[in-house]
């Protein structure tokens, strides 16, 4: 069984060694725009943050200005506003989940209630529109405004694909774009735009944005099947507990037999136990999950073509690198 | 008893008059911009769009408008936005409140699930950020992102609030100036400004939105404890099935004995039947429901005089109206 490999958290601090300092004052910039006189305000602010982790929007937003230009003040600002928008859609998505855990910590779900949840999510949302708004660019408002409704957009399509055994790859690849490459692309769009960057530099840059968005959606919904609880620090195996049909089910569900889509379909919507242990040899017969490993690399190629025509840079050799670390995650 | 006098249907088309063809307009706007090609997503979006009902914050911000200067092509879009907002934190607190009714409509979570609305309101959220900054202004972008923070805010500060008996008065505005008057206060806001609105009569319409949002949420809180499930049209004794202490239950322990204090906790803090009906005789001994009725018509009587001397017209005297209107509202 394919079995992703784990990156240390060393690899992760030297792929953002070109941005380091830029990254911890974006940091400075989250932390401080969220806090509150209100204890418990600050209390369920304080803990949301916690569950946000790699920072990877950011590092791909300050990655990207500078790999086209250079940091202005406006990407601080943005970077801490994609990485708000990021804990809203964590913090809304383990209430969609009923996940327990993330990043080795209970969910805000899990420690409070949903209701603290929605409403933590809200709050972040809607902080990080005003602190788009902060840097008096409307262009910035409208792009962060429109990225975020097609991830919404996005979610609510994979809430309207639940138990459809007939989901296409094109239709999944639809939900992944929305629900995940709109963030990422809008992070590297913005960045290129506010370091001055041409226009196809910023094209070039947004695009690399969107694959690796698509690419790092990919593994995480083969992290779901094939990862390993302990590891990865959050709950597995909810995909398929949601009936969310991902690639390599999509792809199993293509080859198999008529038979075999039967017991597929047992599996999908009888509650029975380990669901995932049973779905896994079938995966494996029609290799599915390294078919869904492989067009992720597929993706990660194109995004890492993108850019490798942009003016050879400490940043633009880390996002060529972050291309390939996104599918080789174990957490 | 108390009860809330029923004002019709009609009367409200009248109060509107001034701004009916624009009413309609912004309406067009709403619902144009929420299309969906998706089946799932325009489905849900339709149904979620039927739940806002009053277009009171629409209305505000067109009369706000009309009552100082001219409406502009910015005022259609904006006033699409401000409903929008509602619209979302109506789908929230129905997740909140485990409400199942809502204008004589099962609400989203009761007719799909709390899945589909926490993503409808999310989806209502940012695609009302989105069009906001449609109208080119950074300063519309931020007066909605920072009233929509601000609602959050006051509700989070509503959920730290619940059970606590010792819950002052000033602690219970404060949450009421978040949840429901900043809304009031930027669509009143927004008007104006978009208008060419002096700051003197900027000013004076949004502290007239401001009062008019806390009367209106006071007296909607006292919808929940003496209103009439049936004529309101959502599911009423929430606030004391939650926890939540509202205006006259305050009230009524800052003059209670020890000993009714004591009963109160145990009413609040025990799953009893007919929780509402027997608090209501302790309400009644301490005329609790007329103090807040009266601090409602309070905050009436200083939203009016905010705007009374604005240059005489049918939208401001229609702005003076409504001011009477919410109190006396029963849905």
């Amino acid at each position: 069984m394919t079995r992703l490999a784990s990156p240390p958290q060393v690899l992760l601090d030297a792929l953002y060694s070109p941005v380091r300092e830029e990254l911890a004052r974006a940091e400075q910039v989250f932390r401080e725009q969220l806090q509150s006189d209100h204890p418990f305000v600050d209390e369920l602010v304080s803990y949301g943050c916690l569950l946000g982790g790699k920072r990877l929007r950011p590092a791909l937003l300050l990655l990207a200005a500078k790999a086209a230009g250079r940091i202005m003040r406006e990407h601080y600002t943005l970077a801490a506003v994609v990485e708000m928008i990021h804990t809203a859609t964590l913090v809304h998505d383990d209430v969609l989940d009923d996940a327990e855990t993330r990043r080795h910590l209970a969910t805000v779900n899990a420690r409070w209630d949903n209701e603290a949840a929605v409403l933590l999510g809200d709050f972040l949302f809607t902080h990080a529109f005003f602190l788009a708004s902060t840097t008096g660019s409307t262009t910035a408002c409208r792009l962060i405004g429109q990225a975020t409704n097609r991830v919404c957009e996005g979610e609510i399509k994979q809430k309207g694909s639940r138990g459809n055994l007939d989901l296409t790859e094109q239709e999944y690849f639809q939900i992944v774009e929305g629900k995940t490459a709109a963030l990422t692309e809008c992070s590297c769009r913005l960045g290129a735009l506010f370091a001055g960057a041409d226009d196809d530099a910023t094209r070039r840059l947004s695009e690399y944005g969107r694959q690796l968005g698509i690419a790092f959606q990919i593994a995480d919904d083969l992290l779901d099947v094939v990862g390993e609880q302990g590891v990865v620090g959050k709950t597995l195996g909810t995909d398929l507990e949601k009936q969310k049909p991902t690639l390599p089910l999509i792809r199993t569900l293509q080859l198999c037999t008529e038979e075999e889509r039967q017991m597929i379909a047992d599996l999908f919507f009888t509650d029975s136990e380990d669901r995932a242990g049973r779905l896994l040899p079938l995966l494996e017969k029609y290799d599915a999950i390294e078919y869904a490993r492989q067009t992720a690399q597929r993706f990660v190629d194109d995004a890492r073509q993108q850019i490798s025509g942009l003016a050879p840079s400490p940043a633009r050799d880390t996002l060529l690198a972050m291309a390939e670390f996104v599918v080789q995650r174990s957490n």
